[in-house]
């Protein structure tokens, strides 16, 4: 099977023009297509605070009312998605950039929630895999941005987090997935202080041991969990890193793999 | 040939929910693909009033700098363009929306004038006619929003007329191209105080004596200038009228079809 990456980048990289043009001129050298999405940084809510528009968080979780979408759909769909395009075409890279409304690729539904009410928030529900697997097979790479839709017409704000996992599962029917979650730490720490803890593979059962030993930074863990929940669905690797280190993480010379079975440990 | 149909949307479309509506509506019972262009409509001046943006109107022509570029791309390629794609898709109608950075879709230069800086405005240069056509022929409609790229990592407002003309001509290769130009009027009018004055079809010879005789209104010129122009290129038919009447006038049954060749007349 052809080789796949999808890479997710988050705000930290959007915000930092440094970094974002170093992570996309790895991105443009890869020599096969590559799906990568993006979240949002800062300048949605510093739009919003612009506009008046009060931010309301939830558990730590923004609750996206009617104008928080229209701003998140601004931002995300359009200044960062077309300034992430235009910036890889001009590093010879002719990707094309997308939002889950486009070509039908994201189909979610509004999130429920018992007692709270996330507003336009989606969950996905399917990925459009042959619309998308074509296109790769073309050679086109595709830049997305966390929006879905209902598919009635209705925009959604998602997790990229969740976007990343779901399209590497998704196009693991057609493609040798390897996916990339790019964070603020070279890796998964064995000591969260000490950035050259690195641990650079971890099989299930470690993963299982790490846990019961609570050598893992607790905010890891859903994050570790929802890794390891890809593999079983058929994605080959997940490398958890630095954005700048791009090109070394999809080689494994940096960041955590995490590995789909004990063997290739 | 396969037919094709280009239809451009105006502001006044964009800004009235019904009538958008309307119109996409009758775009998703379309049996075979589209590429709607959409122009921006008031909610980019709102914007950048909201967030203290000073407009620069020069002779008539909006002033695109570095904080406009960001509201327009905000506002057209990500509020706009996904809202109408949301829409479509509700209706049944799988679109992809784009600007013309995607897929290197639009290639345009940074307007030259020789005493007015226009700012971030650019003018078409080349159209990506393989990948559209690629698309448009596995039955992959496009929505495009006015918003261009100079392959340098340059994004650029590109006037949505222009961008339809230029789309329109590119395409006559591969589609026999039907262009539609929807605007406030519902047509080319004898006379511009009377909306039941349309003038059916108009040829080129039709043309040229309607303009010496001073019948047609001075504001049109341009506009029927670069449709007679599209023709020449090798577009089939230019039909303009009413957005709402957008099934009629693909049928030449309202509106003003402006024609290639005498013998249609």
């Amino acid at each position: 099977m052809e080789q796949l990456l999808v890479i997710k980048i988050g705000g930290n990289v959007i915000d930092d023009e440094v970094q974002l043009q170093q992570v996309l001129q790895q991105c443009a050298a890869l020599t096969s297509p590559f799906v990568l999405i993006h979240g949002g940084g800062k300048l949605a809510t510093q739009l919003a605070e612009t506009m008046g528009i009060p931010q309301q968080m939830v558990e730590g979780r923004r609750i996206t009312d009617a104008a928080s979408l229209k701003v998140v759909t601004m931002v995300y769909a359009g200044y960062i998605n077309k300034t992430i395009v235009a910036q890889l075409q001009a590093l010879g890279c002719n990707a094309v950039g997308l939002c889950g409304a486009d070509g039908n690729t994201i189909l979610a539904h509004k999130r429920q929630h018992p007692t709270i009410d996330y507003g336009f928030v989606g969950d996905v529900d399917t990925v459009n895999t042959p619309l998308l697997a074509g296109w790769l097979q073309q050679g086109q790479s595709v830049v997305l941005a966390p929006i879905t839709h209902n598919g009635k017409g209705q925009l959604l704000n998602t997790n990229a987090d969740t976007i990343a996992q779901e399209i590497a599962k998704a196009l693991s029917k057609n493609f040798a997935v390897q996916l990339l979650y790019t964070f603020e730490k070279p890796g998964v720490l064995m000591d969260a202080h000490d950035n050259t803890s690195v641990i650079p593979t971890i099989t299930p059962s470690e993963y299982q041991q790490l846990k019961t030993s609570g050598k893992i930074f607790a905010g890891m863990i859903p994050k570790l969990d929802n890794a390891f929940a890809a593999l079983q669905a058929g994605v080959q690797k997940v490398t958890i890193g630095q954005a700048s280190e791009l090109s070394s993480l999809i080689q494994q010379k940096s960041g955590t793999t995490l590995l789909n079975t004990e063997s290739y440990g």
